[in-house]
């Protein structure tokens, strides 16, 4: 659910962009799960003056990136009322026949991978990012994949989220870590371009757990064209943990907070 | 979707039953085509403050109805803002082996059925009704059901819309149309019973067409204990009329009116 004012400008991003946004962030949550979308349910609640023309522009930025993915709008509901714009997108999606990848599976020796640079996502990836559904799909037949999840939140948060539901801790070393351009320039003195590839968030890059051989044979034959495939540390026992040159650190599971008060 | 101060007054309903309204809706859309709900997902914009005490109150009002039904509540998005209470339900479902029940199949002669009486929905009704899930399967299948709708517009507009997509007409007889108990208590010389009956809406109930050899079977041998099937008139090559002591008059398609300026 994007809620304007919270998760978006209208007036800057556009209601074609929020609508294109709205759509991939579910797609990219199916490609998380190495899934194939079906469909796509779109409730909107618009603005009271030019309702029409933002629904239809919404309309056509999600049919930008669904139609690339077979995803047919299938159903929803349209509302308007004296509040600011809300889309709310949920995709169904069928599993492989090698089933569901949950987030569940990482074992200690596990290595870990993203499918590419991190962090800076808003200086304009977060509006036109793809999702990864087919890498994800690729991935899964040529590796055993034991957990993988989106990063929507950031490195440092999703990697959290994932070692919880398996049980087990991380190890990223910082040097393997894969900084974005943008990530890069928004370096400062208070924010290293590597804690905005840890914390920024919104990347909606694959990260995923992979036997150490499976590791080894992704890593030296690079299968998928469209991504470079970067080993950023290990599954260990326990604790979220950043290696750096000057030694073992706690990671903090930084990124965006969903707040609740 | 449900909107504060457009579909609900938080204060006045309590968020309780607001989560068990947008549950409950979503279900009888699923009663509508004869399905058996499966899962729902719950995407939540919650105002900044008390925002977990309402998550927590509207999720128990959704279990109340979604339990009934044995839908899980299998996922969703929660979100703070500064903008009012906005509640999301997706819910989907799985047609039974006699395929779901849609609003195309309606013919000029069937006979049309409404599941129990109608209007005056908003003195209590619209927020706590049962959705018809049991009552449509078991229709489904003891009657061969041509098309069907749920009443949330009201009788008027969600008739024509069965007729529209029917693609033929249908004539309501004025005096067997059942009212409800609240919409005969607040008819007025400018809004009588019949008028809230036929527009008022959010009543929840299933409208269907059925060939005659099945209407008269129905009727003759009410056999849903929970309800009382009413046969409220007929299809007919065009147009929607409604049939009274003093003649066939235009039937206005009246009744809660999507606006989209």
């Amino acid at each position: 659910m994007l809620l304007e004012g919270s998760c978006f400008r209208l007036a800057e991003a556009g209601p074609f962009r929020v609508g294109r946004k709205a759509m991939a962030v579910n797609l990219s949550d199916i490609a998380a799960m190495a899934g194939r979308p079906i469909a796509a349910f779109v409730s909107l609640g618009l603005p009271r003056s030019n309702g029409r023309e933002i629904a239809e522009a919404l309309y056509q930025g999600m049919c930008d990136v669904a139609d690339r993915f077979q995803t047919a709008v299938a159903g929803g509901d349209t509302n308007s009322w004296d509040g600011g714009l809300v889309v709310s997108v949920t995709v169904v999606g069928q599993s492989s026949t090698r089933g569901a990848v949950l987030r569940t599976g990482a074992r200690p020796g596990d290595w870990l991978f993203v499918s590419g640079p991190l962090g800076g996502s808003i200086r304009g990836k977060h509006l036109n990012f793809t999702p990864r559904i087919n890498e994800a799909l690729r991935l899964h037949e040529i590796a055993d994949l034991h957990a993988m999840i989106d990063i929507s939140d950031g490195l440092g948060a999703d990697l959290g989220k994932l070692c919880a539901e398996s049980r087990c801790g991380a190890v990223v070393r910082a040097d393997d870590v894969p900084i974005s351009i943008a990530a890069r320039e928004m370096g400062t003195a208070s924010a290293s371009p590597l804690d905005h590839a840890l914390g920024d968030g919104e990347d909606f890059e694959l990260l995923f757990a992979v036997r150490p051989a499976d590791g080894e044979r992704l890593l030296a034959t690079q299968p998928i064209p469209e991504i470079t495939l970067s080993n950023i540390g290990v599954c260990v026992e326990s604790g979220l943990w950043i290696e750096r040159a000057t030694g073992r650190e706690p990671l903090e599971p930084r990124g965006y907070e969903h707040e609740l008060r």
